[in-house]
């Protein structure tokens, strides 16, 4: 018998009619034969509802109770839904996060997965659905603990690992992966087949369709995934090893993301351990820097560093360089309207000339590159947040995609 | 050191302003130098919101489900207490019925209280505060049980018992027990102290503020209840033994009720084992029969029974009377329009003529008598439900209660 994990996100759960529909997918999968464990997020808003009650408690609402509050959210969807199976008399069940146990390790609102108890539930598994509450846990300590915002994905991805599922699906409002945002390009296309790397490049970058640390984990276990709607009856994406996917196109899809700010130090002085004199202090306050460049400064014994962070970052980030003693610089600029526009594919490494070509399309558009960064399967630049949808427009078309 | 078990209601912990306003309340109880056991409701409403949302799913929602429904409803507020206590720099701690654990045992929905580890809290009471949800716990399986409507107050009562507490007091919305209904009737005076017996028959007869099973409980172990505003500094009413209470009055309160219904089998054979057959059937489809009266009809060989009922068990008691084979009678008359009022008092059975008095105000105000139900404590009366609010007006007068 085919087991499965069938993970279904706020919006396929966001009201009892959604829920009673949830339900009937499930039945049917579980007639044509399957072992399913239902893996559910919390009624789409109600997160967000807790979250806004916990800040008007407290600016600085403790972190142990956070979890507490939050986990509740999870646990009406499993009871609602559990009933909601019943009621089409299947057999079925809600397994909370203590009940399992699903033992996490970590901070509060930033835990791990790190085991579950599988026998009484492959026992449960032989006659009924296991419902399963995403995105929490218990310490080894007892202590409630959630896995961050997202951590639905992780927790889907994390039982297909440990119950040894065959697939692990994931139900939610979109039908699929597309190949750029389709909201604001129309002529996306959905994609049928993705590597697990281009995913986490698509995801990280901004198409939000999955959690990435859930899209690493299936890579790391080789874990099939599916990215399909709970409201359509359509093939989803499927997202799996790259030797399983044969490429046609050097693109598999145009990714953009408008929550950057570049940071340029003028004049740094130009000797070895000074970027590290830079980011060291950033690191330490949990900075995330994206992109850095770094030129000879037409005076020789400076350079510039550009860089590029998370846009809420920016006020701390210019704080810390100001209060960091170590480095001398002439001046900092800054650029909080820029934004980043990424060409994602497996197949670019064996394609020549996508650098050119995707330079040569921004140039055509008279778009100003303002930093670049690459990886094998990636490429990304910075570029005036103006220019943004004009840029991914342009990409899709030229690599194919429209 | 002393140990306080308090409980706060749905409207006490209503809003994100009343939960900061029960913290305030816990942290002068607790800088005064008391051990505090804060036991919480879920938020007004809420409770009733998750029915619905069941009841939505299913008209037969799974009552295993929804005691996992029903809990979260507490742990939400649990958290945001917890929270709102640490905001003001007190240690404090969320602990849910399967950390505690709080053992239960009887069914889902309707479960009672047998044991809670107290150790661990115990010593976290030494430095902090420990809130822990009502209503709520786990049975020996680890399944989540409730115990009911308004569960809550046992939860508190149990708490106090096993903790070895010295008070448990109940905040809620009104600022003690009342003579009578103070909503209706503006000169009910609060009551300073009553005996358990007394409230028993208030809170059972319509006075809501606390939770009859739960008084039983306190009753049972001597617990001393005190029921208090969470919104006045004023006094509440303190719930004890009967000896430590001074009757300077017979009659310590009015009690009324209007969802009663009369019926009569009019008659019915008067022969041994007639009773039994008639109430028999109905307490196998759990119809609570409240007031039973029999007496001698004209034609001597026939007697007439009266009973009362709750209005909605009405369709279906007259459904089994006419559906039972073994017992004879002429005709059922029956009455849906009816109210029970009802005077309690400990110092009643002391005080010759309460009988009398009461019968003669209710005629004064021809009112007219259809049945009379009497305990050591109580006596009722079921009347027209037109005239309850005239009655309960002139036996408040009538026994020096304005």
């Amino acid at each position: 018998m085919v087991k499965k994990v069938l993970k279904f996100g706020g919006t396929s759960v966001g009201s009892i009619e959604r829920i009673q529909h949830v339900a009937n997918i499930i039945k049917k999968e579980h007639e044509s034969g399957s072992k399913i464990i239902a893996v559910v997020s919390a009624m789409s808003g109600r997160t967000n509802e807790l979250i806004k009650l916990s800040q008007e408690v407290s600016k600085d609402f403790d972190k142990r109770e956070l979890d507490v509050l939050l986990s509740s959210g999870e646990q009406v969807t499993c009871a609602l839904l559990s009933g909601a199976l019943k009621d089409l008399n299947l057999k079925a069940k809600s397994w909370l996060n203590w009940q399992i146990p699903i033992l996490t390790e970590g901070d509060h609102n930033n835990s791990r997965i790190i085991n579950v108890n599988v026998d009484r539930i492959n026992n449960f598994l032989n006659s009924g659905v296991a419902v399963i509450p995403g995105f929490q846990g218990i310490s080894k300590n007892g202590e409630i603990t959630t896995l961050g915002r997202g951590g639905s994905d992780a927790t889907a991805v994390a039982l297909a690992k440990l119950f040894n599922a065959d697939s692990c699906e994931i139900y939610t409002d979109v039908d699929g992966v597309y190949s750029t945002d389709p909201k604001k390009i129309p002529v996306a296309k959905k994609i049928d087949k993705i590597s697990y790397d281009e995913m986490l490049e698509l995801s990280s970058l901004g198409a939000k369709v999955m959690q990435s640390s859930a899209v690493q984990t299936a890579m790391m276990y080789n874990i099939p995934l599916e990215v399909r709607s709970t409201f359509t009856d359509r093939k989803g994406s499927k997202i799996f090893d790259q030797q399983n996917i044969d490429y046609s196109k050097s693109v598999t899809g145009v990714a953009y993301s408008k929550d950057d700010a570049k940071i340029t130090l003028i004049g740094v002085q130009d000797k070895p351990g000074v970027a590290a004199d830079v980011f060291e202090p950033l690191n330490k306050s949990q900075i995330n820097v994206d992109m850095v460049i770094q030129n000879v400064s037409s005076d020789e014994k400076t350079t510039d560093i550009t860089f590029t962070i998370k846009r809420n970052d920016l006020m701390k980030t210019l704080q810390i360089l100001q209060e960091n003693g170590k480095i001398k610089y002439k001046s900092i600029t800054q650029n909080d309207k820029v934004s980043k526009v990424s060409i994602v594919g497996a197949g670019m490494v064996s394609t020549p000339g996508v650098t050119y070509k995707m330079f040569r399309g921004l140039a055509e558009e008279k778009i100003n590159i303002l930093a670049i960064s690459t990886s094998e399967i990636k490429l990304s630049v910075i570029i005036d947040e103006n220019s943004t949808l004009n840029a991914v427009k342009k990409l899709h078309t030229i690599f194919d995609l429209d």
